[in-house]
């Protein structure tokens, strides 16, 4: 039996597993009804912090899969404790990411958005703009993102050394890779800061004010990986007191960020709705790895993308 | 005896040079008296048409160089039939144009407008955006700004078809380059058409309304050669027609781009000032370049750059 967390849409591609076992398709309210015997639990609606407040009706889980990388929103502390395995979508978005952040490194380096004022306004407005070949960029977190990100920016001209839990001199993807530990001396190299961590007790509100005052006053600051790598209110005055010179935010403490936040109209800031990773096929995407994870839970095979419920992450093999 | 054309801004670096020889700094209005008794030209202001009408003043000149790529500024028919040696700054932009064409690739893909537009309306406005691996680009015009364009694209992860006068099957830089007389058969295939080919009778126009008609109506147009390659009446009606998807334009048959023009104001147009190339560091790299072929002048030995005055460009060794 499988429970499904949805909102308004369901996943595609279930009528296989709908073939296999009973599916019940629920929402946050229904959440607790539907765990009541459920084998499997889906979370498709990877966003909802449902999950912990209806856990204790979760009589007989075994395995949660959820439609995300990131796996904050799950990882409570009773699942932890739990024997419920648990897996994530990690892979499936790693390639759009990267190409969302090249795009931010080359709309700040070209200045599109003053191009695109300047249009409104009808002014034919010419100034120099930046190169981005030879420019160093650090990208905090070196898992699957990470490494696409850093791939596709080394491609592009730029150094890229990669922020990890410990050191590596020899890396494929990264001129080199820095200890956490000396996060902010990496800081203080970077023309572009990429976050892409998972969010963990170790992570949580790294980037704050002595991080952004480590950086350098041109950095531009792009965070794809969760609002709560970050302390919002240090990065606000780090951007109003031009510490640092711009950044590029798809996710927030607070989603969807609120109206009234001073995010939005910062002159240097670029908001997107968390959808760094969404390319056109994603939801099928995420569907078939779920289809493909339940046909091998099914056959007691070994499942992919099995989340380490200390670390919060999948580890690298 | 050196003559400068020049508009408000003087080249930088000129210290070794005027201390060799008689510098005349112009503008349009001082050009003829400056070029009486000069023996070489240096076209700063490159974007002048002033040449032409002061060239009967031209009675010893034996050396032309122009601070840009394109030539059709200076390449008019009495310069042609002349023996005036004509050199060009071929070299000095690739990169940044490159990475440019890179840019609007990524915001049209990334579909960064609609993104700007939500932030200033202070708006969540979650969608799904395009993948750029795997999709094709054309560019058009295999010089080394076409070069750099499709090295960046390929890096990437474009399929990069080049289209240039004569075919060839085994190419460094493309997956294959066709005869533009085969462009319509390419545009067909492409979801991104670059332009970059320089301005000649034989390329003038190209991208007229059948040209537009051959593209997909997903496709997207830049243009960061010369707006003289474009009919730009069939282009405004091909993007108001949704016959292609967007444009990005940086050149114009018209600089500055008139106040009314229709190009404007269309959604699915981004228009920048001809800056594409110009990058921080552009005008004493400039400088030196033409300060080097002063020096090779002086000395008799054989200049960088030297523009084929019949084909229009300098041609590939």
């Amino acid at each position: 039996m499988l429970a499904v967390l949805c909102a308004d849409d369901r996943p595609p591609l279930m009528a296989a597993v709908e073939a296999a076992a009973e599916v019940r398709y629920a929402d946050a309210a229904g959440l607790p009804a539907a765990l009541r015997g459920a084998d499997c639990l889906l979370v498709w609606d990877f966003l909802s912090r449902a999950v912990e407040p209806a856990f204790a009706a979760a009589d007989r889980l075994g395995w949660l899969h959820i439609a995300s990388t990131g796996v904050d929103n799950v990882l409570f502390p009773a699942m932890r404790q739990s024997d419920v395995l648990l897996t994530n979508s990690s892979g499936i978005f790693d390639g759009a990411i990267a190409e969302y952040v090249l795009g931010c490194v080359l709309a700040f380096a070209k200045d599109f958005r003053t191009t695109l004022t300047a249009q409104r306004e009808k002014r034919w407005y010419h100034r120099e703009t930046e190169r981005i070949a030879g420019r160093r960029a650090v990208v905090v977190g070196t898992g699957p993102i990470g490494r696409a990100i850093a791939r596709l920016l080394a491609a592009a001209g730029l150094q890229v050394t990669g922020v990890g839990r410990t050191a590596r001199v020899a890396d494929p993807d990264f001129v080199a890779v820095q200890a956490s530990s000396d996060l902010h001396k990496c800081l203080g190299e970077a023309d572009f800061v990429v976050a892409v961590a998972p969010l963990t007790d170790a992570t949580a509100g790294m980037f704050d004010k002595a991080a952004f005052g480590a950086m350098k006053p041109t950095a531009r600051f792009i965070n794809v990986g969760r609002g709560g790598l970050v302390v919002t209110d240090d990065l606000v005055e780090a951007l109003q007191g031009k510490v640092i010179a711009g950044a590029a935010l798809d996710v927030f403490e607070i989603e969807p960020l609120p109206v009234r936040h001073p995010l939005w109209s910062l002159p240097n800031v670029l908001i997107s709705p968390h959808m760094s990773g969404d390319f056109v096929g994603w939801l099928p995407a995420l569907a078939e790895l779920f289809v493909d994870n339940f046909g091998k839970w099914q056959a007691g095979m070994p499942l992919r993308n099995v989340v380490d419920k200390q670390l919060g992450y999948v580890p690298a093999r």
